[in-house]
């Protein structure tokens, strides 16, 4: 993925302040080429303030008069599609859609084409394209804010890129190793002595007490210092045993 | 996957047009249960000018004074974190995320929450949660808007839901069956016999050119109609052929 040779293309939009929603969401996702095709208002202070600390993207931003000036030299055009078309094309979700970018990018300008508010891309721009994309809504209220379209484009392309840094399990960058089998044994087994003598685990009726207890704590999956701490509870709890029966005696 | 019983909840939100953008992301993501802790501005018109079609989501907000009401009856807190924090937490982007929620959401209340615009949520808030959610950004600009976070978020419970429905293939919902191989070999005989025709095609001296074209046609997938308008195109041309060698005669 080179998010470097990925354009983004707002085609005839109406609200500037879109246009800064756009900037920023591209600047927090990594993309910086952002093109309007004959924008309605532009620049304004609008755009400039919904872009926060985006400006460089409106800074650098290409306007032009016509789609095909903005897309001429890309080798790949994909256009967002909200509705179902007459003639099918070739149709993608945003994830597979960044997928097949992935590796198009890396040698070849690519260009992502967004409509107007209202009414999106017409039939004539859709047909200037290799692929159309489509971002699943719900079916009671499907028509997305234009910032929020590029925003989730955008954070797939992302998400792409990150893939192999991502955390894979909720716990992956723990800052403490994993208890061992062992000691987690040397747990169970301090934990049932000690609520044998405070007299709350019964030998004789045991009932499933020390089950429930193990599978609390090997869904939780303790670390060797949360161990450490539960141990140290258990030792202090044992002290005082001892000593109140010193002090029944 | 249940989204009835998933909230999203804002804490101490500072603009209200933010609010109305949260509303939005949600209704097109299928989403209707939103909660304010604290909002500065609620009701505000800006929050109903942002959310558009989505006023119903505005309308049956539920506002409270303090987080742990928003969240008391809730199985599974989510909530989203910025930055690297000192004792780490249970950690997922939101991918992972929505498919641990995915289960849970069939049975339990599950609550989102998102913190203030320019400081997220404190290591007190944090501390509630079961899950922290991290989405991925640009080091370059790493502050997501409100809205734009609650957009991706949302994005991924549906894309959740609707995933056995998504086209896996660029051309899995096509309107004509694509052509068969025997078709193909079909349309190759009758190309390179045109081509040899209009004298494109040296038979003594081929060169690669039938297998580019092969390549260009198998890479493509004709489907049958595509076929039939251009074997109709060769039938066309080696009429004129004929035309042409009689005139000659």
């Amino acid at each position: 993925m080179n998010l470097d040779n990925i354009r983004i293309v707002l085609v005839n939009t109406s609200h500037p302040g879109n246009i800064g929603g756009v900037a920023r969401a591209m600047k927090n996702m990594g993309l910086t080429r952002l093109c309007l095709v004959e924008p309605r208002q532009f620049p304004h202070e609008q755009a400039e303030w919904r872009a926060a600390s985006a400006a460089d993207v409106l800074e650098n931003v290409v306007v032009t008069a016509t789609l095909a000036e903005a897309i001429d030299d890309c080798q790949f055009v994909v256009g967002t599609s909200a509705r179902e078309r007459r003639i099918p094309w070739p149709l993608l979700d945003p994830r597979r859609c960044a997928a097949r970018i992935d590796g198009i990018s890396e040698r070849e300008q690519v260009a992502l084409l967004f409509g107007r508010e209202d009414r999106g891309l017409t039939n004539d721009e859709l047909k200037l394209c290799n692929l159309h994309l489509n971002i699943p809504t719900s079916e009671d209220y499907s028509s997305l804010n234009l910032a929020m379209a590029v925003q989730i484009v955008c954070y797939e392309l992302r998400m792409l890129l990150v893939a192999p840094q991502l955390p894979a399990a909720q716990d992956e960058h723990w800052d403490t190793p994993f208890a061992t089998r062992e000691n987690m044994e040397r747990f169970y087994a301090h934990l049932e002595q000690t609520l044998v003598e405070i007299g709350f685990l019964d030998p004789a009726a045991p009932r499933q007490l020390m089950s429930r207890l193990r599978r609390l704590y090997s869904r939780v999956r303790l670390d060797e210092m949360e161990l450490n701490i539960l141990r140290g509870i258990l030792t202090e709890t044992r002290k005082w045993v001892e000593r109140g029966r010193r002090a029944g005696n």
